[in-house]
């Protein structure tokens, strides 16, 4: 099985409004609720894909109660989750329906203890004997030690399962400097790490720092990949227009999917490619259009790039 | 007892941001939650005054089930609020921490069965045998009949139980005709019953509409009031700065008391202008300054307006 770490997991509410005023009082008109965190999308994604996958991290509270509940309804998705004693966050996208623009507002994660955190670790490296792959994403919650990632990574690494990163500030630095497989960056996580905005020369020093291959997401300008076998540019088929809401996660379900398996770079990210863009394409934010996969499958055009691995 | 009425009962959130921008990400400061809807409010004002006090609405889901295991931790208020299927609603107040200022996320509320406003009805008569006074307070949930309060009021008529009204729109033009003892519109709510923007002439018109006693909340001006007895303007302990949450649910709680007492309108008006003033001051939304509360009582001014009523 994929086991997918999130240790900051979240119940993610989407309220639509006719117009967002601030300081204006608003009727909400349709509200959606379910268990979110990165790692949790992503094993969504990977259930959906016929994959077998479990999930572990934190939750607590009625917040957390409330996510598994709704976690047990998702077919495929084994709960491994820890109790903790505080809340599960909340997050909330309130959704301007004139201009369809989202406003973000993320509590804060629960504070979780030592004792949490150790109880955590003796799970996790109990889940990775028989994990084929482990994705570790998403923020930390307070209390968790900022070298939590690294930590994780070296575990995997003497149980001998394949490990992908895809956090951001501190956590991606100090992870990053424990060897990964992958890591899997956007855009602006690349340029705070390495401090480039130019995405081939920014790729290349990440790899510099520790992660075997880095593969960053460009938006629509698809994946640049820098591996151990080679360089890659891997471009979306034409544009999709749709929701990005959970591109990204679904770049990391094929790449850990790949990961397991082992399979060739340039078959992992045409994968991604396509599963990302038939995500943007689905009307629900996470979900995919299976068809589109299918067919983007054979459109997704991989380039070979010279000196940037 | 007095008896609250809350049929739209709400998780209350408050999230603090440094400065809400729209379409951006914002980290939640600080998270604050608790059980909502004016009659809910009303009780634990009347509670903090050593009144004993009931409330009964509906309440469903896990945000019914967070807001009343919250409820019972509220020192003398009586929890009679019926299980509903439908989820009791959330509402979100985003607090800009730059301006002070507040942008209202309101969700709507559960549907409530025909069956499940029957059974509120006999719980509701058989509250009132016990009570003292009664306050209804707030909008009303979906399925809920939009002359829920006429039929209310008309209840606790029979039943010999002095009523107040404090709602808005359809549900207060319909509830004010079953001639409650006193409804409590703000200077909004009573423009948009009357018509009129004048607070003297839209306080007697709607008196004439049925109310035995209307008591209009102007804010700052403090309260104009047309009674059987006589018409008066209560004015506030000079200027109060503040947070003005929750004060006109003060209001309603001085208000009900002196209906439970009978006390003489000029009484009942002092009180209630001075817990409205103790409320703006004290920090935290709904709660007031006891000792502020003990000395403006000196220091309303009461004044009789000829021809009001």
């Amino acid at each position: 099985m994929i086991l997918t770490v999130t240790l900051n997991t979240a119940l993610d509410f989407t309220y639509r409004v006719p117009r967002l005023t601030p300081h204006a009082s608003h009727r909400v008109t349709d509200v959606t609720e379910r268990p979110g965190g990165k790692g949790l999308n992503v094993a969504r994604v990977l259930a959906a894909l016929g994959r077998p996958v479990t999930v572990t991290g934190f939750a607590g509270g009625s917040t957390g109660a409330a996510l598994r509940a709704q976690l047990a309804e998702d077919i495929g998705v084994r709960d491994a989750l820890l109790d903790v004693a505080g809340r599960t966050r909340r997050t909330v996208a309130v959704v301007d329906e004139r201009t369809g623009d989202t406003t973000q507002l993320n509590e804060p994660g629960p504070l979780v203890s030592p004792a949490e955190w150790a109880r955590f670790l003796t799970s996790y490296e109990e889940l990775l004997t028989s994990a084929d792959a482990v994705a570790l994403c998403g923020s930390l919650p307070p209390g968790v030690p900022v070298g939590a990632y690294a930590r994780l990574i070296r575990a995997a690494r003497a149980a001998r399962v394949p490990v992908l990163l895809d956090t951001s500030g501190e956590p991606l630095r100090r992870g990053i400097a424990a060897r990964p497989d992958v890591v899997k960056p956007n855009a602006d996580e690349l340029a705070e790490l390495t401090g480039s905005h130019e995405p081939l020369r920014a790729t290349r020093d990440a790899r510099r720092r520790g992660a075997h291959a880095v593969v960053a997401s460009l938006g629509a300008d698809g994946l640049l990949a820098a591996t151990p076998d080679g360089a890659w540019q891997a471009a979306p088929p034409a544009a999709v227009r749709g929701n990005p809401t959970g591109a990204g996660d679904s770049v990391v379900a094929a790449l850990v999917a790949g990961l397991a398996e082992a399979s060739p770079w340039p078959r992992r990210l045409t994968h991604a490619v396509a599963l990302s863009a038939a995500t943007v394409l689905a009307p629900v934010a996470g979900e995919f259009d299976a068809a589109a996969y299918e067919e983007f499958l054979g459109r997704v055009a991989v380039t070979e790039r010279a000196g940037a691995a």
